[in-house]
């Protein structure tokens, strides 16, 4: 197996900072609200449709620095709940910063602590002020307010920093879905209030539950505090994803066109088709990484779970396609390693996955350039058995 | 930083099968008995003193196989018990072969499973026929004889096979150690007599507890049986360093000198050196790859425990000559992931260990062919704190 053509070269030329954060929309596909389009960073210019690798503890688990890169992923996601928690945002700032720390020296946008509160925290009280709650490492009692938010995510240095949210269950009583939409608005504008890095943007976040009218009213009015980028958050919390769908096809049209757009946390190879041809921008989430060291694999043709018996004298490659590192071995090699238990199963699965992700990206770029998302996207539903 | 320089291609020309376990004594150091040489396999030549790591499982621990690679590495070890239980040495046949199996086009050394029956097995007897003991996976009963080890190790396709030896406990009785060194070199015979392979070798293995008689002895009679190389095994089971080194000084002088001479499961840098020294040619050992996943580097100044609180915000790289993916990065970066239990501390660890073992030997065979090696000795071990 030849390895140097795995390993592009990745170093971005670094923008001119009269250009930063700025997106711009190269072409509008033909056949969907599908965008093709860049945002630029001090780190350096994200393609979109884009597709953020998760590294929560300022790694994404299991792949060596050089393997992302690999992956042609462009920008990466940093937990701040976690990271302020373990090694801690002062460590990281007094190591010169996340990017430094982690040996990364491209895009990274960091989330809040608002989706961890609501997911992880033990013992959470969300006040008009702050959230407090317990750590789930040690237990010790943790203020998280917007300001301090922003202090973290300025101390990791993330390129793109997320407003701290007010993340609800869903489903849920309006009135609550109501009151988390507008803390977390005027919890949008104390977070923009405490900024003081130009070489960090913000994005906002757009919640209102599965209320399409809480959605666009909350869209519209972050829309006139001018942030640089949207995300929609409070999604892929357990509802069916027709109703993921519904949302998206309220939202993004309420938000600003000039703007780059973010799904937070979304989601299946589908998923993310369906929310580019919505008109999202950007993505995140752990599955290509938390299913590959679980054995599960993204295919042209579907998943492949190759803990599955069937594949134990298998020699064919999981994917022809795949990175060099994985397609040159068996279904068989690759069942055996996680059967052993050993590390180069989750190793391989998750760069396998992470590399299957970034390549859908690239082919949904080329497919909207082209004026043909739309049957891209049909064709990529057959093979994956998930034809609406 | 830069990766491509990290890859060396490593696909060593296929040897003629003339030249199929020729060892060539390349130069002798004019300071010790250290041995510059060079040994052919069908998979490529072994330069000497050379070191392997262990791929248990058919896969260095944390390793994907561009990184053994990386290190310089030009053999690697696999384990005959490990492999017959799981996945079976018939799947791997099945499939190719371990070459195949794994994505490794060099040297394989495969060990007999007789140390793992020593070390592992449950219940084991031992008879003149065969050994017979539990699976430590599943309980089941597996007989394995020397013709047996053998067949497993031929269905492997490795290029070095071990004969199946009876290893013992140290200390023990004067003639227990007799019997299992006697029943090894008549098992060696068994395992020479049952070979089919043409491009597979088998080394013999030294046995005779801490009695240097018994091991010259030994040399002796299995070096009437012509085997292409000779290991020297039954050490490092506990026994205090300068014992191994009262038996290598005993031993290697018995053993043919146009023969390679491995000694197996040895060990750390300094016990590596010591072999050298005395004239050992090759080795193998789980010490970088356990050490590394438990977050003990190898470095020039000694190991280093990346656990200990005081890296907790050391900017300074572990070892500036680590390989790239690790010297780019600082102390509290590797301390971090091994607090934070992430997969990537063990990965990098390892691959700093394995390289490190790997340089130690490039190291080692330049100070042989310059007729320096007993400087070199001094010089690494006052580095290390361990100056005799």
């Amino acid at each position: 197996m030849e390895r140097r053509d795995t390993l592009e070269a990745s170093t971005p030329d670094k923008p001119a900072e009269k250009d930063w954060f700025q997106y711009q929309l190269k072409h509008q596909d033909g056949t969907s609200k599908a965008r093709r389009g860049q945002f630029v960073t001090p780190h350096g210019v994200v393609q979109t449709p884009a597709f953020m690798p998760v590294g929560t503890q300022g790694t994404v688990k299991g792949l060596e620095i050089g393997m992302v890169r690999q992956t042609g992923a462009q920008m990466i996601l940093g937990n701040t709940y976690h990271l302020s928690l373990r090694p801690g945002d002062d460590v990281v700032a007094d190591l010169g910063g996340l990017h430094k720390f982690m040996g990364w020296d491209g895009p990274i946008l960091t989330d809040s602590g608002g989706f961890q509160i609501f997911s992880l925290a033990q013992m959470r009280k969300i006040t008009e002020q702050e959230a407090v709650f317990r750590s789930h490492i040690d237990g010790r009692k943790i203020h998280l307010s917007p300001e301090r938010s922003i202090e973290i995510q300025e101390n990791l240095g993330s390129d793109i920093a997320m407003v701290l949210d007010h993340v609800v269950a869903l489903p849920n009583e309006p009135k609550v879905i109501r009151e988390a939409m507008d803390r977390s608005i005027r919890w949008a504008k104390r977070c923009q209030d405490a900024a003081t890095r130009k070489d960090q943007a913000q994005f906002a976040i757009v919640q209102g539950g599965l209320d399409e009218k809480l959605r666009v009213e909350c869209a519209e009015r972050l829309g006139e505090l001018n942030f640089p980028g949207y995300a929609i958050g409070g999604l892929s919390v357990g509802e069916p994803p027709p109703e993921m769908y519904r949302i998206l096809d309220a939202t993004c049209p309420a938000l600003p066109a000039e703007k780059p757009r973010y799904l937070m946390g979304v989601g299946r190879p589908e998923d993310l088709l369906e929310g580019i041809r919505r008109g999202v921008d950007l993505f995140d989430c752990v599955m290509p990484t938390r299913n590959g060291r679980n054995a599960l694999a993204f295919t042209d043709e579907g998943t492949v779970r190759l803990r599955n018996a069937k594949y134990q004298r298998d020699s064919t490659p999981l994917d022809p396609k795949s990175v060099p590192q994985v397609a040159g071995l068996s279904r068989a090699y690759l069942r055996h390693l996680f059967m052993a238990k050993e590390m180069l199963g989750p190793i391989l699965l998750t760069l396998h996955n992470v590399a299957y992700y970034q390549r859908l990206m690239r082919e949904a770029q080329a497919a909207i350039e082209e004026d043909r998302f739309e049957s891209f996207y049909q064709a990529k539903m057959e093979g994956w058995g998930s034809a609406s």
